[in-house]
């Protein structure tokens, strides 16, 4: 053991959030620095997904549907992470996936917007944000998809874009914008900006009211660790919430859903958000991963995300130099996300080679080794170990091996 | 115990389908008339989705989108219940909501039927159904939401018509269309035909390729018992899936979700009507639901629902008339789905009562108390009882005691 590796234990040694490592299902020898793509199993989620199946749904059957309150669960999931990503209570509900919930909020947004015809966004944004602005385009006749790179958005913001939609940390990079000012730059030119939260919720500040963003979605099954294709959640600030409809007008949106009316009315407030019949045992999982994440304090959190990050870049600068990685990820603190990239051209080897011993992050083409620095689970020394085996793997040449350069379905 | 009862009791020894109540779990004291609404729990389902959260999320964490083909549960699951619903493995897809799968099939239907703009659909048909076609109204100019009623829907297709919107089996009659000859005289004036099987699957003979359907969605938590809220199933028929496209152009829809290209480009075959990142968890309990229904023969499945439908009608007309019950369902089995339905003019206070005694059917607006039937897990004598139960409370008026006034939020 090192000077180094001492220094590392002892932030574990003085981590406040330490204890919480122990309220997740890890398993054995891996260190996993994939959160952001699938979060970790909270234990308690295990319980309480049992239970919902056995009693709520076993026993209680259609009763639930009032008794367990499973008509309430998605605006009571939502106004807990409403308290996550700085928002009213009433401002944010769950339902369907990130996907739907973005195609709803852009059509939206456009139709409160008349006269403009233009969707803003960044060359490389996260695929599907993309592919459904391009159905919205499809869909929409005279609708443009504007593209534009990542330093020329605020220059592109002009009169006819009716919404800007970007994603808050970009998937690869990791890279941060700044909410407040570009949302700023937007209203300035009467644009909404609905900003996609799916990399950020649960690892990065956010205070949307305070940013006075107007639209938001975000992803339960990353760091919000709600389980593999979790629902997502959705945010209208409170002043556009009575102008703005989803054009997904189901029944679960109706202002009175059970009175079965054949004339749809929306309801008031977010609940005209839902469509269909809300999927209860995965909200039950979401609601699980949401509550372990609320006993904790979200500034340790942040800090911590932070620190992990920072250890990374500066441990992979020091042990792997000369071993042909470059680091994909902004060095300041506030301009990144909880993901960590590197580049590397032999990336998708490295990574396979990387899972093999152990270490379970992943691969984004075309060259990118990215690894999710989760604070509720991970330890310093976690780092430090994943930053060794790296290493070891890149002077060994163990990644020439002609076995780490099969692609699986799934990168 | 009199004669009628022993007879009752004798179709329950003879019943081929009554080991198949022990594989379920029921709570005691319960007779459960609403699998219609929400189906009961398969005990396997327990078992099955603990291991999906412990061993596949917790323990195989990301590698479980390969290790445990989570990518590949959506057709899956669909080729599966492509066999209960007469059609070819590839031919469905589990995805979403019924009423996003709605949107989709109408939005798609539309646009391949250009220069027709009617939706033609029934008065009364599920309110979900309408109000998802009042939302495509609302977004394409010019399309008609044209509601008919129900003897002269045929009449009413002409060449205006892009899609048929029908349910097979009616939410609240249970009364069911006759899908090859409506199928056939939408052809005869060139428009699509797009079936919601919600209240028919698992429980009615379907045979879609047989009746040439076209487009077809359905719920996985009534009788497929696929848990509360579970995903929805869509159908397209081979030759129309290479044309259609959806609306949602989900990253789940692209032909190479993981390639992360910037332009969406649909998938081949059903794949493209997926969207966003599947519910593992409520795809799991789905599919141990759907297993457990492959394993009984579908032909008696379908006897035994008639057989306990018509044992029901027989029942309450000998046992409770006079008593201010009608019969709301047709008589003939080849006309009705596997729920039955009787009007009341105290019909909620009723089905309240009857609940507060252990037998659960649900209520519809403004009259109708409405069995669910199931024959996966009902027994002869179940029928024999929830009837004895029914008039009991009829001729005791017990259904006047002011509690059972009182509304839930769920009906």
């Amino acid at each position: 053991m090192n000077l180094e590796l001492a220094a590392i234990r002892a932030l574990d040694r003085s981590d406040i959030l330490a204890p919480l490592r122990d309220r997740f299902d890890l398993p054995p020898g891996v260190i996993y620095l994939d959160g952001n793509s699938l979060g970790a199993l909270p234990r308690q989620t295990a319980a309480r997904v049992a239970d919902v199946v056995k009693s709520e749904w076993g026993s209680g059957l259609i009763r639930s549907w009032n008794t367990a309150d499973w008509i309430g669960a998605p605006a009571r999931v939502g106004a807990k992470i409403a308290r996550i990503v700085g928002a009213m209570p009433h401002e944010v509900i769950v339902a369907d996936s990130t996907s739907v919930n973005l195609f709803k909020l852009l059509m939206a947004g456009l139709a409160d917007r008349p006269g403009r015809h233009v969707i803003l966004s960044e060359t490389g944004n996260f695929p599907t944000d993309l592919y459904v602005a391009q159905g919205v385009g499809q869909l929409m006749p005279g609708v443009e998809i504007r593209i534009v790179s990542r330093d020329t958005i605020e220059d592109a913001i002009d009169e006819t874009v009716a919404v800007l939609m970007l994603t808050h940390v970009h998937y690869k990079s990791g890279a941060r914008f700044d909410m407040p000012a570009l949302t700023r730059a937007a209203h300035a030119k009467g644009a909404l900006v609905l900003w996609d939260l799916s990399h950020s919720v649960g690892a990065v500040p956010l205070d949307l009211n305070g940013a006075k963003a107007d639209l938001a979605i975000g992803c339960g099954y990353k760091y919000l660790n709600g389980g593999p294709g979790a629902p997502s959640f959705l945010f209208v600030a409170e002043p556009h919430q009575a102008r703005l409809q989803s054009p997904l007008s189901g029944w679960m949106g109706h202002a009175k859903p059970f009175a079965f009316h054949e004339a749809y009315r929306p309801a008031d407030g977010m609940q005209r958000f839902l469509c269909g019949t809300p999927p209860i045992l995965a909200l039950a999982a979401l609601e699980s991963g949401v509550d372990l994440f609320l006993e904790a304090d979200m500034v340790a959190i942040v800090a911590k995300s932070q620190a992990l990050c920072g250890l990374m870049i500066e441990l992979v600068e020091e042990r792997c130099s000369g071993l042909g990685l470059s680091l994909a990820t902004p060095i300041d603190p506030d301009r990144r996300g909880s993901h960590v990239s590197f580049r590397h051209e032999h990336g998708y080897a490295i990574m396979q080679a990387l899972i093999a011993r152990g270490v379970i992050g992943d691969f984004r083409d075309p060259d990118i080794l990215r690894f999710g620095l989760t604070p509720l689970y991970l330890r310093y020394e976690d780092i430090w170990n994943a930053v060794g085996c790296l290493r070891d793997i890149l002077s060994e040449d163990a990644f020439r091996d002609p076995k780490y350069a099969l692609r699986s379905v799934v990168t």
